[in-house]
């Protein structure tokens, strides 16, 4: 049987895992797989199908929850005779994302700027600490704190004031699940700002979340310094949403003097404000951290936003604003019936990390990781004649430029050699991209792939 | 020096624990508390202050944290010289929220609507299922599906239909961080929804969120089976949220011939959608329960919502919705580039939970627990004369009418005795509210507390 099995084609931006489960299952309910046949053993599958055993694993344990197999004691997995009672048979589409990243299953390298290294991950640690939490306090069963539990407040503080030169107490710390959903409850929190003023090239998630609240966007262009002042001046908006430590994707760091003139613009009007994403800030390669903008407010106009998706890992849900006191009491008005969006016990886990000094260590094992990647990378990149590298000097990612060919070209080119990296006119509205230029991320890929992803790059772009 | 101790008098609706920390920090800072002064013992704190050890101990933990306190082996704890380095005094205004519901706080006995039952959490259980979680899915820390990880959607689709009748495809299941986050998804994915219709009287959290998101609520009168369709009629609204199992707050089922014409309603123009919210519809005490509303929904308009804040514990900020495949595809084209509120870990916590037969097992405790609560105190309640229970056949709350007094006098006499209620008229906004009644939620207490409270409130009421 496995010899004749029907081996998936994987497109789209579905997981690998549900791709497999898919597939298996329409060849069961087509008859191509038919009753009590037996499938390949899972690491045959892995073979066969190229995929990891976790993968396999997971679809296979799908299929038998769904009882389109069953599991036969040393003997594998047998198709099932499908009954009326299997209720739930896959969709005919595909979990596809019209119009999102390249998806990691259609490159062999994928250079996408999402990835993290997860490899340093500590995960005895993490296991142990996220045990304690729950056995050590049933009092978090109950409803907490609609900002985030008080402890894990005063932790997040102390550790902004002392590696960001953010000035704050914990009661204007509101802890959220992801930052995406705390710039939601931002623009909920400011309803008279009808036009806000977005980094182009920027951040696409600020675009879709300020059309989603059906506020206009106005893009404004980012020069070597950052965002630029006269065209925000002009704008008539009266929210900025910034990224000045490591823009993105640009990663330009924003110099005193635009700091200075930045928030010189947020004070002097009534109900202006910058928002501060600080995304990736953890991550400095080639200069000292430049404190955060929310540090030199003297004005209560910044709200400082942070996360651990890229510090810790995407899967750990928790992100950060600081708002200024008027915000604050703002907020309390508005937001203080709800709950807040974090499990308590995650609250507490984390909290343990922070405070337990290993959310230091995990910072300077990834820093270290993330370092020796980007010199990797960036050096066999730049063997390429005509090459010009920037923005790498901090963050998971960095630019490309190689004027001998389009934007396209050098993504077409990459792409022939199954290495996924993204155009910079994905990040762009109004403004025009700087030519034959194109954003690798590195986090996402070990150090042995990222030497043979620069070999295959240097072939595309040769 | 326990004797000349200070102690606070709560107020507002700030966690004790936050304002006793609070108290001691502000005492500590201005002198009225010396360095090295001693502390009351944690046990005798919880007696003079009359709140419970772990108020004391989370309090004690905070001011030990940021060195307002110093803990010292066997002698407890004392006060700190302050030097400046304690960055982050409390701020002077309490972490209050105005106009919302009594704090626990302020009463001997909460009989607010919010409180769960949390005796019967299989603490052992859960702390392994999650390090398990941890230990056996490295993957899990790179980022997961948008909707929620498939493999917890599968074990929600198959427990909803099961359960409650509900027809989908592990597909159309979104999982998120609570159910207001999902009803504000919601809201941004159906901009062209400018008047919605809510229940009246109902749920104060979807009212805030229609005006959050700048559209207009239209209350719908509730009737004995529930939201009135002639008014929804003739509201012009396109959108209904409704709670048809057991209505909040009033305890209504709507029987057949009413969930009809809404999906007849719903199905008869285009763009036209009910919100099902089955908040509690876990636990019904006197009658079967009736199958979801979704079900029933030939058309696709039904949106399916549920959570485990009620079912599990506040603490687990993980609720669903189901999405008709109109919906779906909108969400995906929408939101499919965001990632999933709820961290992987606790997801697959939460799976675990569910596969391993661990819910079903604490449903059937649970639902004895506040069985048994339920009849306790509306026994004891019904023995004042003149006094009228209605929706105790299911949820986690019930109406109380006693003719005569008013509202205000029932809920004043009862806060006299230390038993917090809410008055009926908290939920309504056009309607005249049901004279002389209040509502009054029981989870939260325990069956001793209850008997207490039922004493009280006979004493209160008589």
């Amino acid at each position: 049987m496995p010899d004749s099995f029907p081996l998936p084609v994987f497109t789209g931006d579905a997981p690998l895992y549900d791709q497999l489960y898919r597939h298996i299952a329409a060849a069961i309910q087509s008859g191509a797989l038919s009753p009590g046949s037996k499938l390949p053993s899972k690491r045959r599958l892995c073979a066969l199908a190229g995929v990891s055993m976790s993968t396999v694993e997971t679809a296979y344990s799908l299929l038998a929850a769904e009882g389109y197999v069953l599991a036969k004691p040393r003997s594998g997995y047998v198709c099932a005779h499908l009954l009326p009672s299997v209720s739930t048979p896959p969709a005919a589409a595909p979990e596809t994302a019209p119009g999102s990243i390249p998806a990691p299953a259609r490159w062999a390298f994928d250079c996408s700027t999402s990835g993290v290294d997860t490899s340093a991950f500590p995960f005895s640690s993490w296991a142990r600490i996220t045990k304690e939490a729950v056995y050590e306090n049933p009092g978090l069963l109950q409803r907490g704190h609609p900002q985030g539990d008080p402890p894990l407040r005063t932790a997040l503080a102390e550790l902004l004031a002392q590696y960001r030169g953010v000035r704050c107490a914990p009661e204007q710390v509101v802890v959220g699940a992801g930052a995406d959903y705390l710039l939601t409850l931002l623009l909920q929190l400011l309803p008279e700002q009808e036009t806000i003023a977005l980094e182009d090239p920027g951040y696409p998630a600020a675009y879709t979340a300020v059309s989603l609240h059906q506020r206009q966007a106005v893009p404004i262009p980012v020069d070597g310094a950052g965002m630029a002042p006269e065209a925000l001046e002009k704008s008539g908006a009266g929210l900025a949403y910034l990224t000045p430590s490591h823009q993105f994707p640009l990663g330009v760091t924003m110099p005193a003097g635009r700091r200075s003139r930045l928030l010189h613009w947020a004070a002097s009007a009534p109900d202006r404000w910058l928002i501060e994403d600080d995304y990736d800030s953890e991550f400095r390669y080639s200069s000292r951290p430049i404190p955060a903008l929310q540090g030199l407010d003297r004005a209560g106009r910044v709200v400082y936003m942070g996360t651990f998706s890229r510090s810790i890992a995407p899967a750990i849900r928790v992100a950060y604003m600081i708002l200024p006191p008027e915000l604050l009491e703002r907020y309390r008005r508005t937001f203080f019936h709800g709950a807040c969006t974090v499990s308590r016990f995650e609250q507490e886990s984390l909290r343990r990390f922070l405070v337990q000094g290993l959310y230091g260590r995990h910072l300077r094992r990834t820093g270290n990781l993330y370092r020796k990647k980007c010199a990797l990378f960036t050096e066999a990149l730049e063997e390429i004649p005509g090459v010009t590298i920037s923005g790498a000097d901090a963050g998971l990612h960095f630019l490309v430029t190689l004027p001998r060919f389009s934007e396209t070209e050098l993504v077409d080119r990459a792409a022939a050699k199954s290495v996924g990296i993204h155009p910079l006119s994905r990040y762009c509205h109004s403004v025009e991209p700087r030519p034959s230029t194109v954003v690798l991320g590195f986090a996402g890929l070990t150090e042995d792939e990222l030497s043979q992803a620069a070999v295959l790059l240097k072939e595309a772009w040769a």
